[in-house]
């Protein structure tokens, strides 16, 4: 088990495994031959940076029992998804300028999957094999852009404004999702906790089902989907995202 | 009015001004200072590369008046959009492995419009100088996955396959897209062959209107959306797509 993280600190980028509050600071690829140089900083000292740099981030629609039961919704045979485009990324830690065009926006705390192998047409016991880890992920969406046209659900745009999509803290390795909660709070106030354990699909068929006809890159991310308690962020509200292993995601939205 | 190319020879990459069948070498950056090495290489000599590498390819539904007439749709006031990922860019000349999971295959022969400049909340007017130049693409799509889910219409996973982005051969600039027509021919045979003036929202526009909260980038890619004429890609068949001032992007499908 090991806890990743990019950052910037005097100027540079790098990248290190995180053990309590010290930076283990590491060269080479996080998805290939990761080395320690042996020094070492304080968390304090360093900038979160994305803990990836995913080439997609394809995100769920419909993958928990409860939200699925809440909106009368059957079980999808396999995923659904679209995607959030790579403007809408945001580092653990950054303020998220609401843009005046997505009126109502709304908070959906998930679980990210990083991918760490190129693969393609996977089957579920290979899949597990190409997931390198686990992030905590935020997928905002302009719930006013989401409908505003009735011919044609809007997920691309309410999903991928600027800032839209804030994952992180870190990249953790070795855990056991299943087991864990999303834990969303607003301003401190506890809003979404769902067990992980009521998702449709597991990760490793998600990677396997996806993967058909379509090759998943190392760094890539796969946002699961959220449950029930999702709801509207108010402006100036800090949004968090905590998962059990991985960490807390916070952003302010302004 | 220039074609810009990029290209792979002699184990390199490069980009350069096609001129006839000659290709002058730049150095530097497209969208930035590029500058001309003196150096020329016959295009027979050249393998073409993607034109640009988008960060983003966000692709258009429902921009042509023919389409939306024979579909009964409403003209939609801002553009509808999804997006199709890095993993279904393909070249010019490329040969595309449709997979057994798509089924029914079709293609969309379209305008692709290439951002030169970051930019975001654009008026037209603006957008205008943010336009680089154009491509042609082609927007694959399986109907079978588009459909498959009744809950869901699948725009990203139908038309995000691997290879299923086709664009090039080249950027053109200085062209004046609404006097051209987006021709596809399958197999040496007309296809498709409607006049970019019938589009809903001229590329100024889009590019104004999908700049509202999201940034572009240079290099990246908005595809205008196809008018009437798609149609099923046999196994095996060539695909043209010509638009008169860029030339003919050319892929077989197996």
């Amino acid at each position: 088990m090991a806890r990743w993280l990019r950052y910037r600190h005097a100027g540079t980028e790098g990248f290190g495994r995180l053990e309590g509050e010290t930076v283990h600071v590491h060269a080479g690829d996080l998805f290939g031959e990761a080395r320690p140089t042996g020094q070492t900083l304080p968390l304090p000292e360093v900038t979160p940076d994305l803990p990836c740099r995913p080439a997609k981030l394809i995100a769920l629609w419909n993958n928990f029992r409860a939200m699925a039961e809440k909106q009368g919704l059957s079980h999808p045979e396999t995923p659904l998804f679209f995607i959030k485009p790579q403007n809408s990324y945001a580092a653990h830690g950054e303020t998220i300028a609401m843009p005046p065009v997505a009126g109502r926006v709304i908070y959906e705390g998930e679980l990210g999957i990083v991918i760490g192998k190129r693969g393609r047409d996977l089957s579920p016991e290979a899949a597990a094999g190409h997931i390198f880890g686990y992030t905590c992920l935020n997928d905002v969406t302009s719930l006013d852009i989401l409908r505003a046209d009735p011919s044609f659900l809007q997920w691309t745009r309410s999903k991928g404004l600027d800032g839209f999509a804030p994952f992180g803290p870190v990249v953790a390795t070795g855990i056991e999702p299943l087991e864990a909660s999303v834990v969303v709070r607003v301003d401190g106030r506890e809003r979404q906790n769902y067990p992980l354990s009521d998702m449709l699909m597991p990760p490793n068929e998600i990677v396997a089902m996806i993967s058909q006809g379509l090759t998943l890159e190392p760094g890539d991310v796969i946002a699961c989907g959220t449950s029930v308690g999702a709801g509207t962020i108010p402006r100036g509200a800090t949004v968090e995202v905590e998962i059990a292993g991985i960490g807390v995601l916070s952003n302010r939205f302004v």
